[in-house]
């Protein structure tokens, strides 16, 4: 039934007869269709739910062609630095290949999930007392000195691979939408998409191009304030980034589609974290959120007419960060006897419903 | 693209047409072949990855009929016992559809991000002092006497949607497999996928039915000892279940089929669970692994002949649990100062591939 991307989009990927089309099932996301929120910004609002993916972040579409082509070009071992998301997924396709794999992550600025995905998958992690944007440097001085292939985002296979997000989108909707809404980190996703609507109408796939808007985290909010930041910081680790590496495409991309990059604030992103799971089922990592936060502060600001179909992609599952989720409710667990009684005072102090029913 | 399993399998399950075609993608979750395990085990192995489902398990293909059926019943409000997977599904998809939940889990033994995903989907959580079995009992009770409806696994709505599993693998197999493997906590999915064999048949969409075989964790193995277990107790919450509530009918699937229910311990759960991250890339829930450490056990032992096409049920996705992937793993990652002559101490300190390069 399902394909993995190498498969389902050779024609569109630098593979040859020698790339070994390994799989651990990315892409084919749903894309799910927000009722509610629709209706509460006016628009028509779906959502590109990439915490569907093996590792459980859009990651993995970039890593399987960059973890193929190292195979296919004899590499032994693969390094990347990371948030966190592009460890998990680096270490996940590196061990279903059995390459070794080095990951480098900011000391205590990595979420616990991701954390245990790289060491369960066996990466040998290192924590840096630094960031990643210093990370990043180390291991591009390092992969250019030694024979072990960089897999960051740098890795041209990287985008080749995310950009097969854009074509699922175009054939979920059955052409591109107005506006791709997109975290923006280290920049790399929203160029990749860009490529993908710019190729797949190309080659006769889809009749129009999207607005692209990035956001980024008004505390790592580089590309908005035009110049490096060198201690960023954002609840939303996945884009805690300070010096994109790939700035200029992504500049590039919003202003080639008639989008902007603009930038979200922590309680914006919190806020959009908690709609997204409480009106929608959709339990989506922080840094996610900044792409509906800047959905409802673009209609707040009058930017996005009404009507408009908007894709706001959802780059990985909340389940990579558990903490800040328990962190951001304000109801927490409530610990009780256990007995029947105890589970009925509860209810029956509860307003609504069940002081009604019960 | 993809459809939610009530469209997908519409004639195989008790819809109306009233019944609201709700879904967050559950199902078409990947069957992936276990490579080296394969090797390894002299088997030709598969693994189901429940985990790719929109909560992270396999609960979701039950939770959807349940809760399209309770809208469809005009309920309001939801309830569950729950060692967390029951939990969040319930959760997303009454939050999907505008019902209020509650879930009743045992205090201090459900995994951080099924806790995180309860609070964040916005369903009331309360944590009893006391077990599964307890808490399963009080919510029986109660949903008795109020209007509340019960979306535990005793409800028969979630089994219908749990089946729809069973049909997948015969889909993607082409065939059910010579031999279905599973992890037992409170025996309702064996009972889903053997009714799901049995129907798909009965259709004549499979030529043939697998043996089921069930694996209990050892500190909960109540169908094996033949006696319910007072204190369960194990590290694979979802299945520390000592009084299971479909436990004739997981009997029943096991002998019709001339499979069986039985057991491994903590240390062969830990050991399938490393393995399946390290050598094939997948990060299930310790519960999940039972499955696999049933199937070593199984071919250690001789019980099941070399050759067969064997499909393990991974039920979980191990982000759900990040505490214990950490503490399981014995390589810790290492905190080194920022610069590139740290990692590249540690680097050329390693034995293999990079002494050699570097």
């Amino acid at each position: 039934m399902r394909k993995g991307i190498l498969e389902r989009y050779q024609e569109f990927l630098p593979l040859t007869e020698k790339t070994p089309l390994i799989t651990l099932f990315e892409g084919e996301t749903p894309l799910i269709r927000a009722e509610k929120l629709s209706e509460e910004l006016e628009l028509d609002l779906y959502l590109k739910w990439e915490g569907a993916n093996p590792t459980g972040s859009f990651k993995d579409r970039g890593m399987v062609v960059a973890i193929a082509k190292a195979k296919e070009e004899g590499s032994r071992a693969v390094m990347c630095a990371s948030t966190g998301n592009t460890s998990a997924s680096a270490a996940a396709y590196a061990a279903k290949m059995g390459l070794k794999c080095y990951v480098i992550v900011p000391h205590q600025h990595i979420a616990l999930g991701k954390m245990s995905q790289a060491v369960m998958y066996g990466a040998e992690v290192l924590a840096i007392q630094g960031n990643f944007d210093q990370a990043l440097a180390i291991v591009r001085e390092i992969t250019e000195e030694y024979p072990i292939t960089l897999v960051n985002s740098v890795n041209p296979y990287r985008i080749e691979g995310q950009k097969t997000a854009a074509f699922e989108v175009c054939e979920q909707l059955g052409e591109a939408p107005d506006i791709l809404a997109i975290p923006v980190g280290n920049a790399g996703n929203i160029s990749a998409y860009w490529k993908g609507f710019v190729e797949f109408r190309q080659a006769g796939k889809s009749g129009k191009l999207p607005q692209m808007w990035g956001f980024e985290a008004e505390g790592a909010a580089a590309i908005v304030r035009g110049e490096p930041i060198l201690q960023p910081e954002t609840i939303a680790t996945a884009i805690r980034i300070g010096n994109p590496a790939s700035w200029r495409t992504a500049v590039q991309a919003a202003q080639e589609s008639g989008g902007a990059i603009d930038s979200v604030t922590d309680e914006e992103i919190l806020e959009a974290y908690r709609k997204l799971a409480r009106l929608e089922g959709v339990f989506c990592e922080p840094a996610s959120a900044a792409s509906v936060a800047g959905a409802i502060k673009m209609r707040a600001q009058g930017k996005w007419p009404s009507g408009l179909k908007v894709v706001c992609v959802l780059t990985g599952n909340g389940l990579k960060d558990p903490t800040t989720a328990l962190e951001s409710v304000e109801v927490k667990p409530k610990v009780i006897p256990c007995e029947k009684k105890a589970v009925l005072d509860v209810i029956k102090a509860e307003e609504g419903l069940c002081h009604e029913t019960v």
